[in-house]
């Protein structure tokens, strides 16, 4: 059976400078007709840096959608021309000050695949070292380095409230088991 | 040094089924005016529902912001009056038709603290069996019990694309590994 469900006619509502909102109309594969509002943003990237203690460089932040700050790991938008990985070091070194010599791609995935086009590219930043080249000082972000045994506690006490970062130390927390 | 965002005006450009858009003026801790744009949805509820086997009870479905389908956590919106366990309780005999007779909280977090308000609420679901009440036929998907080794293999080959089932999946196999 084809699940697909076919685009009728679209109609942009609203187009900023983060997001761009859509109204489709689409038939869905039982032949009906129905509505689905669709938010447009672009491709991000997500960095689990670890250093050579085995500690991970988290960032918390306001974050004016949710009306609170946030523990998350580094992260940033895809900017024109830009791969992935590129955005990788280039938001690692922004946010918290680090190169790395290493940069591996975990995983990809939508983070809200019910209403956004939102897709995060998830790396694994290791031999990460202080960065010779200067962050953006416009971003309001503090650091905060945290080690393994904290970071399974952070989880237990449910104090990990971002989707990605959930992912992401769940990842490590696991990959560490393995070696 | 506070670093919240203070909301100076707020204006609603679209007002939907299942988001709803404003664009408001913030001030900034350094004093600087910006503009943030803010999609609002409703709580969510993702279950990682687990079999006496250990396998994990995943859907499969069509996902139109993606223009992809996605094999996920059964996940929902909550409803007017309901709590999360409610929710989940709910969305599990709807999407899978099993009902739980333990249903455990792992985390909230927010899909996308960037841009959008969403907060899904992770429940582990164990002791499942075959619900007598009806699902929700409207609903079209497709079950896919997956068991913890094959649920492995998909994370490795990066066939999880979806956020909130990745952090579940990871958490369950690290879960595991604790007994």
């Amino acid at each position: 059976m084809d699940k697909d469900e076919q685009c009728i006619s679209s109609r942009e509502v609203y187009s900023g400078k983060i997001v761009k909102l859509s109204v489709d109309e689409v038939r869905l594969p039982n032949g009906h007709v129905t509505r689905r509002e669709v938010v447009k943003h672009a491709p991000a990237v997500a960095i689990l840096a670890v250093n050579d203690k085995g500690e991970i460089v988290l960032v918390r932040q306001f974050r004016y959608a949710t009306g609170r700050e946030l523990l998350e790991v580094p992260a940033g938008i895809m900017e024109e021309g830009e791969s992935p990985a590129e955005t990788a070091k280039r938001e690692l070194r922004e946010e918290v000050g680090y190169d790395a010599r290493n940069i591996e791609h975990i995983a990809s995935f939508y983070s809200s695949p019910g209403f956004a086009n939102e897709i995060i590219h998830l790396f694994y930043a290791t031999e990460i070292f202080p960065s010779k080249l200067d962050g953006d000082e416009d971003e309001i972000i503090e650091k905060v380095i945290v080690a393994p045994k904290e970071c399974q506690r952070l989880i237990e006490a449910k104090k990990i409230e971002d989707a990605k970062t959930f992912a992401a130390l769940m990842w490590y927390l696991n990959r560490r088991r393995d070696q």
